[in-house]
């Protein structure tokens, strides 16, 4: 019955590659993509289709009536970049010193801006509406998710999917999961304050290495004795620094890190676990210590039934998909907070060159074009197969 | 000028040696010691030197007033046994059951019972006075010089001298230190209290052996970090029990060790952060904990002139005799409590056997008979230096 | 179509109950279970379905030829008791001293066992075969399961179903999960050989209870950074015994515990890890060690197609049962052996007791007897489903 | 005796003082003293005392044979300065950026300039013979001391004795030890090759700051266990830098370090067991390391009747001191080189001052100078003594 409009996506694939290079040749960090927005903005003008700016930042939403009844299901997609300088040599390099598409956000917006012009032609057929979401600032902490929200993005929505273009997904494969997917991942500081000396006088001090080294190891028990064997967690310490002279004892440790988790209760658990053993530790010592928690995004946990949906019929978009039920990684986005409002549902459109394979993040990061009608047809898709399951 | 006096103490050598196994024959354990003490009265009773039962519990004191004026020397000599069964072949073995003089103190008693016998005729050239100290119970903490010592044994008493018979020092030799000459040995008792559960469920408990692993591993600063390099100590954990299945988590962990140090400061600040770093590492867990701290003897410390006495002038009792100041023992003696009321010196008297060498406490332990007559020596010269340089 | 057959086994609920208190009351241990396999056997040779004993030790496999073409499909039910003294008080309390079905084993024969009577007058309408095995020793490692297959007992079969009685589960409830489902559960033991001393010269030992603490701390690695996250792992040392005084350093310490997890690589690397842990924790003091490691059952990996005909079907063996998906249990099972061999899958049916909730292996556990037709219909419903699945 | 030549030496008080403020001017860092060297051949030039120059770098030996016959006795100050800008607000300040004169070695050179001079018309009365041995490059290893010796420094010397103005001994005081006086001082660095990663994925990594955190504890060890506890040791690890980012396994730890000691059985014995340490520990990690340990000066070790002549005699060279035996410093000198090869001894020389009391290498460091006759003193009562000892 929607041949028609697969069709018409795929008869938009040129114009989500012009897009895509276009935005990835004009990269905006978080919280600046001005330019960008705007850019998102004129193309919804030019099609005709309503939308608001400047929502929870430079968040934009457009909404596209159906002309039959149905339910209101929102599609997202992020547009920030990153602060790395590019290193592929291709056409559509960025041309902003320091600032690279090298998530792929270039692509989530092309495909989106392409779905809805390929859409529109069929807009009296919809059932309910569509909400297009093009979402600021995925990359860094609080997110836009959250200030969109706060301002009124889902408000009317009954439900909300998104996807992420992944360059270690094979091509053709969609994959989710039917719970957690994606994890929490939160960022921690702790200063340990000591009392330095001489090297050869260790009675006279408090040693930060030595108190530190003792917080590293204790820290282990954390995952290996306090979190439920059958919940997943990590706990990192990335950064260690302390000292500035062989034979002088240091006053001062800083260290820094991340927890993973997939369960609020797990999260909890572990910042109750850490301040009790950095208190024992530190009290041992008599040293003392300043512990700083912030929490990053919350895990993004899929909606059983809206996972299902992407399971069970993401193929139906095209004869070229499969789909599979994958293991959560242990990656973080802001989807997350989508998910706490509504249901609904986040999956990774499989995008792997066959023969440029650099991962997410990294300077010579790029992904497959041939993708992008994959995202546009299996986010549609989603919100066909909702409006049935929900009618 | 006294050389009359060190003969006559040669002549009583073969009476030293048939007192010494007469008491290696009958040896009593530690606060039991009551036919020893019969036998040590009964002595001074013969020779009708003036003496005291009882004092402090088992504790014999004999007052020999010499005929000039001059200061009052106490001369120490101990005389309990140990819980040992004698695996010696000699005709002087052991006739009790489980119990031997395995430390020396029969030599120790039969000489200062043969000096107190030789020393009688000179009783009027003497200065001031000779008190003969006989203890019980040095084996066993609380040990009996502290009770004597309260009973009044150094009411009258200037100075006091007291020598090991010592198996690992070469016979002939007179050993001691100007400062810290034996340790203060604690023992220490830890339960650390968790809360124990199925082997796969570590959430769900406070895992008795990580928190106790992780005690051990921090008590080693103590020791590397919170005492200073200058100073000696030891903490040792001796024993470490704790659970009784392989697939259950244990509830409680038990800890026993022991702590030596020289110095009283020392041993406070051990004590301290112990206490501490348990505190801190139980509080990290969620555990609780119970730590008792048994003071044991406090470290034997010579005082510097007295020490110089013995270092200085022991050799002038025998010609056979050299002296050497040594590095102190990690060995504790109960001797310390005199130390600690009046000026004196402890040091050992070289009594090692050419061709059986066995520790004290040892089933073998036995020792060269013909140091008893240099620990007379010594001990009779000591006085009559002390008499000379308090003139 | 088979509802006369599922009535047939709610006409067995007596029978059921008679069998399964006689079992309660004469419990027999692991390898031990003679008179248990010759009731078996008695049973089925009364009901006249051909069976063989001693298939791998005591245990029994009879098999029932249905009347139509199909699948062999095999129902297991494990038979040996524990060395438990009963505390319930009821009429069919164990008479055996210090035995006692504590697990539910009695309940899973008595389930079978009225199964084969219900089910033999429909023999002609049932497809394939049906093969009943009665295992024992499932307590055990290394179990009878092993033994029985390697004996042949499953030779002729398509597919394996079993299921406990599950006290913590709610009555009603039918539960597993599409992949692992009970955890395979390893044993080890190490002794550390250290060189013992006295507490006050340890530069002279190799303390093993330092040894032993520092290994324990660093155990704590393998979990919280040597397996993959989303994985799952346990790794508990549930006994240290170190050390016989307060005063000696310990020669030996000696360490057991358990590993469990969900899949044979982790599993691998966990053995790899830990002896690289060992050997580099001993190297680092100049000490010996022993490391044993006992791999015991291997993890319940459902097969999923099999684990989805429980969890979609089980519901219409009786309309009072609930089906659901659950996170895999830490306990351990010999049926995963099975599932080496053959599709199948294995799943819990719920038994909780309303007023009377101990866990298995308590001396006061006990379920609720009306499970016991619920577990016998699951399993027919399952080899119904088996067979139409692969028709 | 000698009353007129220790009165000359106090009438070149004035002398010194100019010297030491000259000097102080004009400080000149370690292997780079050139003109401080030219400065002291000039003085010895225009006394007519002969010298040498260049000896083992920019080293100066000058000797002045005695009248008499004798031994022939070296003495020894040092003359290079720190890379330490002055904070002192004094009209002597250091007219160089970024040098200074922070531990005294200006007054070392004036005191043994303003001796020379003093002594010189007493030539003829003098037995054997003196040699001034003006050093440069103290501060750093491998410093000047063992170059001069291997050019012939002390070819023709029986003995040598050397002094420290010691800024926290009173003023008025010598203190020394009669055997280890000052400790030998080791460096060491320690890299940890792990292999870095993503901090969600730590099974794929080796983490450097676990495992250092690791070795840090169990370096701990070496002191708490491994050394004799009568002898003294300091591992100090001053400096741990691990890490980046707070999201990424670290690959790499740099740990920098030092180790104190006074006895070289101990050195190695400690260089040993780290070695083992590390190498356990990174295996257990399956990391890769790097241990350079660097050997610094070995410890002082005054020869004991040498030692004796300082302590006993020292208050004989000036009525307003006083002497003690002290416990030894854990700070370092190159002295040491002298008494591995000749009996000698060195010593402080008390130098606090009433109200200015900072550390040796501390930017605000002075010294009394009232206290620069007491080292000439001193020195030359050493030198007479010597003679008289060994006549």
């Amino acid at each position: 019955m929607w041949d028609n409009l697969f069709q018409a996506i795929d008869e938009h694939y040129e114009k989500m590659v012009q897009t895509r290079r276009f935005l990835h040749q004009h990269p905006e960090l978080s919280f600046q993509e001005t330019e960008t927005a705007n850019f998102i903005a004129d193309t919804y003008k030019r099609l005709g289709i309503s939308y608001q700016t400047q929502v929870g930042g430079n968040g934009i939403v457009a909404t596209l009536e159906g002309g039959r009844p149905g339910k209101t299901v929102a599609l997202r997609a992020d547009f920030d970049a990153l602060p790395i300088q590019e290193e592929n040599d291709v056409a559509y390099k960025s041309q902003r010193e320091g600032v690279m598409h090298a998530c792929g956000h270039d692509g989530h917006t092309a495909a989106l801006l392409g779905l809805a012009e390929a859409v529109l032609p069929f807009q009296d057929q919809l059932p309910g509406a569509l909400v297009f979401i093009h979402q600021h600032a995925e990359e860094m902490p609080p997110g836009g998710a959250k200030a969109m929200i706060e301002d009124g993005a889902l408000d009317q929505v009954d439900a909300v999917f998104g996807t992420h273009l992944w360059a270690s997904t094979p091509f053709g494969t969609i994959e989710t999961s039917k719970g957690a997917f994606m994890a929490g991942a939160d960022k921690f500081e702790i200063t340990i304050q000591g009392k330095g000396g001489h090297g050869a006088q260790p009675h006279l001090t408090k040693d930060a290495i030595v108190i530190a080294s003792q917080l590293v190891t204790s820290l282990q028990q954390v995952v290996s004795r306090r979190v439920d064997p059958l919940s997943t967690a990590v706990l990192t310490i990335g950064e260690l620094q302390a000292g500035r002279a062989f034979n002088v004892i240091a006053d001062t440790a800083k260290l820094t890190g991340t927890v993973r988790t997939f369960d609020e209760t797990v999260q909890k658990d572990i910042l109750e676990e850490m301040d009790k053993i950095i208190q024992g530790t530190c009290h041992a010592s008599g040293a003392d210590y300043k512990f700083d928690y912030d929490k990053g995004y919350p895990p993004v946990v899929n909606h059983k039934k809206e996972a299902e949906i992407i399971l069970n019929h993401a193929d139906q978009a095209d004869p070229g998909l499969t789909t599979r039920e994958t293991a959560p990684a242990m990656a973080a986005e802001d989807f997350a907070y989508y998910l706490l409002e509504k249901p609904g549902a986040f999956y990774f459109t499989g995008a792997q060159l066959p023969d440029h394979n650099y991962p997410h993040h990294h300077p010579k990061f790029d992904f497959d074009e041939r993708a992008l009608p994959h995202a546009a047809k299996t986010l549609i898709q989603a919100y066909l197969n909702y409006q049935e399951a929900n009618n």
